[in-house]
């Protein structure tokens, strides 16, 4: 239990169970990452903690619900991101580089990752259904702000539904080929991602 | 064996099997698409082609074979678009449209969107090494058309290879918004994505 992967003792007792919890949704996105989802067992997991499978049961219940809660994550992370995004007294352009740098960072993570890596047919039709639900509150988020641009006309006309799948698709693509020895900092991904998009939708001249 | 799904005869005997091997190929890629292809047997795959599990060893071997035919046949459809692509008699910017129309069509099709769906860790490592070799020639060839364009000044300084990888990040990410009752026509798609990726890639003024 001196294991370093195991996570370092928190002050209070909740605190270590959450530290360890958490050891185990990241080793668990480690190998779903590396592996896939169906070729890991809870056994692999533990193993690759140094702890036992009935440890583990102490922490999750099924290998399900780490998955479940890997993607549960990253709805909690980009929280903050949709508060700054939804400021409409911020410039459009501004907050849809803060959603592409702040997704983009995300998606890089190893409990990021899982979200685009692992389907979602793995998933049991309720806990599918809540994920696709917050994915849709994104989703619609963006097709937003492109829609207020256009309005605005600091963005071209365009299919905001269109121009969200194809950005979102770059982003989530990300983890197909970027998890290497040497991977491409998340930073210099987005700078060149959004060099792309913005000068895509801006019109002409005011780039 | 007179059902629809199995295939109409063709004029010879080896054109009924080759018929029918793509009518196991084409029912196997539905199912890996719809249910995921670890969730997937060579039973439920007969099934769906009303024929005996045993019936189905006379024209594949195994579920991976279905997989890797499929991911094959990709690369053997876009043959051609590799062809045309590489003409450098053609503008650069022509080629790229053509390679992403292309690529588009294909994904939308059962057999194409295997490859974006379902993850390489699925295929024993010497036919993942074989895909693999495929995918590198198509992103190599996209990426020295981005150069030749930088060189000849119709697409703006940037890094070819991420460039690239969020060209196909949009494209391989369209199965995954896109299989619905009522999916977006393929050609709307392409033009929507190259609205974006041209106008970001040609320099202000030259669209």
């Amino acid at each position: 239990m001196g294991n370093k992967k195991w996570g370092e003792p928190g002050s209070s007792r909740d605190e270590q169970r959450q530290a360890k919890r958490q050891a185990v949704l990241l080793a668990g996105a480690k190998l779903f990452n590396d592996k896939g989802y169906e070729q890991t067992s809870l056994e692999d997991i533990a193993q690759a903690l140094n702890i036992t499978k009935r440890t583990i049961y102490y922490y999750v219940q099924s290998k399900e619900e780490i998955l479940f809660a890997c993607q549960q994550s990253g709805q909690e992370f980009l929280r903050d991101t949709l508060a700054d995004c939804s400021d409409p007294s911020l410039p459009v352009i501004d907050r849809i580089r803060k959603l592409v740098t702040d997704y983009c960072a995300w998606v890089c993570t190893d409990i990021g990752a899982c979200s685009p890596l692992v389907r979602e047919v793995s998933l049991s039709p309720d806990r599918r259904a809540e994920l696709r639900a917050g994915r849709a509150q994104l989703d619609h988020l963006l097709r937003d702000m492109i829609r207020q641009g256009i309005e605005a006309g600091v963005v071209r006309e365009c299919d905001p539904r269109l121009m969200t799948s194809a950005i979102f698709g770059a982003l989530n693509w990300i983890p197909y080929w970027n998890r290497t020895e040497n991977p491409v900092p998340p930073g210099r991904i987005a700078e060149a991602y959004l060099n792309l998009i913005i000068s895509g939708m801006v019109p002409a001249g005011q780039v």
